[in-house]
């Protein structure tokens, strides 16, 4: 492509409304453009590097045998009527009426659509397992469409239903499509975990994210720094400590005077003591096993936090989990602030807190602590649970490594749906026995323009940015590979070595823009630096007397003076 | 692609709403489902079809520089305020609110969005001519959506626009465009003609539709059968016949007694003499110079129809056109039936009629019409104008050849716009004064999917689709190219030959099918007959005895035994 064929549609100045990094540079890369609240246009650049994406999801979905389809963006209401998601969905779900008066929704998913046409299509359970995708723009109304292409309103989703004939199957091509996903984000060159999304309880099914880790995410992601496992940091399981691990008591109990000290971090800096040696008492509702209401103690180490999902996981707690009033905690006899463990209500602690000895915690008596407190001997457990928020350092739940922590862009998500919405649509093959059989589905999205802005947030530098570096050349997602520039193109022999240079590269298939803008060399370098094209090649006529071509590498700064067979190699990566 | 592994969708009947013969093979080949009136998924088999036809589209932009981009379907109303389309542009423009309450639309097409964008963007005159295409889902809320995929509510359009500095360039690029369409619709193998679908007045905006010729289209298209001369029936000119054709009179005028006749066959049949020679007299609502109303008169032969489009272009006529009453014509003095053309207003004779001598028209008396009628000698002329729509065998006005006239299903349409919107948007750019200019546009359309219901209504026959024969084998829009159907497939060496086969079309690059299906021959030769799939080879143990295969083309019937090399040149086109 020459350059003078082509938008450049690059800005100087950053949108006043672009409001994360990766959201600022598509729109002064001239990616993209904003026509409104969380709609935009792809220009000719950004759909180049939309199309790119597109092609490594496409061949990653065939190569597990998922056949392509077309579904309209707009769908008849009954369809969702019939799942009951008309009414549930929410206001993200764009409803409206045809000139007929007919209600349709601008659909944000296809699974009424995809199950309405296996219903129809599908008759055998020989035909089964089969898989669609469909790669499409997709509507949500967001309320406050925000971060560009990251969270808009109109984006481009490739999203895969299967239908099976039983768990098995259903398992069996969950895993096929866990793999295509971690090729297709392997091949992107992007640095992703593969995320338990629930807790994986026995039986239940199983659903993944998959998340590009990025300073701007949006979900915290604990993860192995040796192995697979990742989580979110919610569901993220703090392991078992092992009981053993507790030491008898050396201290004797002691209570002490801590003034005005309601947190444990005033309480272990006065005492000068490690933090995680104090523990904290949250007193919540519940209820006893006959529903009566009741409170309950959750007891934590004060260097941890309180895991809210888990929490309400605690057979005895009221979902959701609130805290008792400060009236409560008076007519209960307790005092704020210097709460111990030592109580007449059911206590559920931490499995961290659980194997401390002569720790520290309150003396359930105004402006005092006890110090020496042990379990067994000073107070009961009625369980140990685990409460907490996996920290940074926390061994990995797998046993291999520890765990670090980081911020996640959730850019795709397999989910094992069962049945709920064949059974919902009738949506039956005859079994083996002859028998109809309900489908079980699995359903599995990728966020195809997310991708984008998700790859910049994790490479971007101060100039602009810079394209992940992806295993193969052919898989880059950059718009163009090489930018070749001819310095003072009027003079022939440099604009005619660098056009033999631009033919030449073409041929052998790389991707590859002569800037033959009618442009400072200074400006033509900003803009390629801010739309991230991997290879500079600058022809001149000094180094051409030397045989020579300036190369410059986007994610390295200094210049190499290399012959014409070098410059050919480096870009070609051979 | 192996048969097993891909959606078979095939059915017996013909689904009860499907109205042509193209939409009732797409449903029936497996091609296409119905999710609600007009709104279709485009099932593994059809999308494969969809995406070879936007393949060539695309290819053919580029070509001519046309730079991709991707507009959003929904489009803020503000837009369309802008020009004034939001109110005018009727109840096929979608228009819905979000959940804040706004006006949006679903696009049904992108002046306004891409006009906006080129008015952000484009700066100086330097960056003109430009032109940008989108391929890309359209909505349309038709009031009765049918033919299938032809007038569906949801499809998929190539839709471009180009930017100018003036007229000349415009010109140019929209002489580009028809090029490319040409080229596109002919690498489709497409009987289509270029129809010039306005009257071409000289300094007016060029406009053509592309049409495909097919019984079920909803235009009439009139074209020589020796040039490229084609129009819409009524658009089309009926040439000035040379006057001096006319005849002298050699009859005396003389009234007849044509009792209850009161259409010219009537009158023909009754004088015997052809129809030709008769002339009717049309009395229509008109006006003075000045605005006073008067009736007026127009005048054609007795075996030709008036054309409304041009006979609204007579100044003197009132338009909408509408015919006298009968107590209008009382009033005159006229009688219906029996009008003549020695009139008391102004007569304008179509241009065939004029050169009649000798002929026979109303009498204006009851009962009565006049034979040995002749123009100057009997009646004056007020102007000769051309009224008449044009019949098959009439000169072709390029002069060359004679006309045809068949029925036309519209795939692309091409438009000189001026700067209808850019003036409304206030999109210039600087020229090479330094003054602003108001960009000059055009815009260009293809129905992608329409393509297709447009392919089959041309090329069909009773046993389903046959896919048109394109110039070239890689520009097939057929689902699969060749067929191999293993018989017996149970039997070792018959699936080894036809695998080998099979992999080695693939590996040629043929776009090949293994039909291993578990169904019966006639089974599967009904359905890839119905498929249309263009070469059918059969693999079988008593034809591998004599080292043959069975080959069948979808467009002939005969059967041909043919060794392994043979087989392979007859689908490779070698």
């Amino acid at each position: 492509m020459k350059a003078s064929q082509f938008l450049f549609a690059t800005l100087k100045e950053t949108p006043s409304d672009a409001d994360i990094v990766s959201s600022q540079l598509m729109v002064r890369a001239g990616l993209i453009r904003k026509i409104a609240s969380g709609l935009y246009i792809w220009l000719p650049m950004g759909l180049r590097v939309l199309q790119k994406v597109e092609r490594i999801v496409r061949e990653e979905m065939q190569n597990v045998g998922a056949q392509e389809v077309l579904m309209p963006m707009t769908q008849p209401a009954e369809l969702w009527q019939t799942t009951g998601r008309f009414d549930d969905y929410g206001p993200e779900l764009l409803r409206f009426k045809d000139r007929h008066d007919r209600d349709f929704v601008l659909g944000p998913t296809h699974e009424e659509v995809i199950t309405n046409l296996a219903q129809g299509e599908l008759r055998s359970y020989k035909q089964l397992p089969i898989t669609f995708f469909q790669i499409q723009g997709k509507f949500r109304d967001e309320i406050r469409p925000r971060f560009g292409v990251m969270r808009a309103r109109e984006f481009t989703m490739k999203d895969a239903y299967s239908f099976h004939v039983d768990q098995v199957s259903l398992a069996k091509t969950y895993h096929d499509m866990y793999e295509a996903y971690t090729r297709i984000f392997t091949r992107l060159g992007l640095d992703f975990r593969a995320v338990q999304a629930d807790t994986g309880s026995i039986g239940g099914f199983a659903s993944h994210e998959f998340h590009v880790l990025a300073d701007s995410g949006e979900d915290d992601i604990a993860f192995s720094d040796s192995s697979d496992y990742a989580a979110n940091v919610e569901l993220a399981e703090s392991i078992s400590f092992n009981m053993a691990e507790r030491q008898p008591p050396k201290q004797e109990r002691e209570d002490v005077l801590t003034e005005g000290m309601t947190t444990c971090k005033m309480v272990a800096e006065h005492l000068d003591i490690p933090l995680a040696n104090t523990v904290k008492t949250l007193i919540v509702h519940g209820h006893k096993e006959d529903g009566t209401p009741q409170l309950i103690a959750v007891v934590l180490r004060g260097d941890h936090q309180l895991n809210t999902i888990k929490a309400e996981k605690i057979e005895e707690a009221n979902v959701p989990l609130t805290l008792a009033s400060d009236e409560e905690l008076k007519a209960a006899g307790l005092h704020k602030g210097y709460i111990g463990v030592d109580l007449d209500m059911p206590v559920f602690v931490d499995r961290s807190a659980a194997t401390l000895s002569d720790f520290v915690t309150g003396a359930n008596k105004v402006n005092k602590h006890t110090i020496g407190m042990n379990w067994a001997r000073d107070a009961s457990i009625t369980r140990i649970v685990d409460v907490r928020n996996v920290q940074e350092g926390d061994p990995s739940p797998d046993g291999k490594g520890t765990l670090k922590i980081k911020r996640g862009i959730e850019v795709g998500h397999i989910f094992q749906l069962g049945d709920k919405y064949s059974q919902a649509m009738n949506a039956t093959v005859s079994g083996e026995d002859g028998k109809p059989v309900t489908m079980m589905m699995g359903c599995y999205g990728i966020g195809v323009s997310r991708i984008i802005a998700a790859a910049i947030e994790q490479n971007n530098d101060e100039n602009g940015i810079m394209w992940p570096q992806t295993p193969t050349v052919e898989d880059s997602i950059a718009p163009f590979e090489v930018a070749i520039i001819p310095m003072k193109s009027k003079e022939e022999t440099v604009m005619q070595t660098a056009t033999a240079l631009y033919e030449e590269l073409k041929a052998q298939g790389v991707n590859v823009l002569l800037d033959d803008r009618n442009e400072r060399p200074g400006v033509k370098f900003a803009d390629l630096e801010l739309i991230g094209i991997p290879h500079r090649i600058v022809v001149s006529d000094r180094n051409l007397a030397e045989g020579k071509f300036e190369y410059v590498n986007r994610r390295e700064s200094e210049k190499q003076m290399l012959s014409r067979e070098e410059v050919i190699a480096k870009v070609c990566r051979k």
